[in-house]
């Protein structure tokens, strides 16, 4: 099992839009989420940083299963107005992936 | 239990000697944090952002057991040089703590 974390940023002024749409995900995506085997999923916020933590199998498997799903095609085009574009992307990366550098059980 | 993330923030230049210091954490260290109740903690980090990540009945409880210990004082002594002094906390916060806004099991 992975212990995966990224970061995320949101446009100026999109922190309350961001949180009560994530007060209210549809039931399709977080059936899709599941369905993809990811896990102790949570999202933090602070300011207008996001740090979105799972545990996963395969973290590149999962992600392809939710990319390649339509329900989460109108999920992204209904939460793409609140990010900010991605910046600071390394090659071949989805996301600002962060490394896990200690690990206590 | 309470899923807890807050971030800290490296000097330039801190990173490497951060991370070795983080693979190989003085057991009694190791050994206070689990007594203090603290499980799954994660210390994700990209470039000079770390996002510390744990599972905790009690925040406040654990983290006053961790900080009224020497071995922590000790840990933390040695630990100083690599941040930048805290900035941007609220009244009344130890971390730049992070709300989550979303978390699905």
């Amino acid at each position: 099992m992975q212990r995966i974390a990224f970061q995320l940023t949101l446009r100026e002024g999109a922190e309350a839009a961001y949180d009560a749409s994530h007060r209210a995900v549809w039931p399709e995506m977080l059936e899709l989420l599941t369905r993809a085997g990811i896990r102790e999923y949570s999202i933090f916020r602070r300011d207008r940083l996001l740090v979105l933590y799972m545990h996963v199998e395969d973290f590149e498997k999962s992600w392809s299963i939710v990319e390649s799903d339509p329900v989460n095609t109108r999920w992204q085009a209904a939460m793409a107005p609140y990010f900010e574009p991605a910046a600071g992307l390394l090659a071949g990366e989805r996301f600002r992936m962060m490394r896990e550098v200690f690990y206590l059980a």
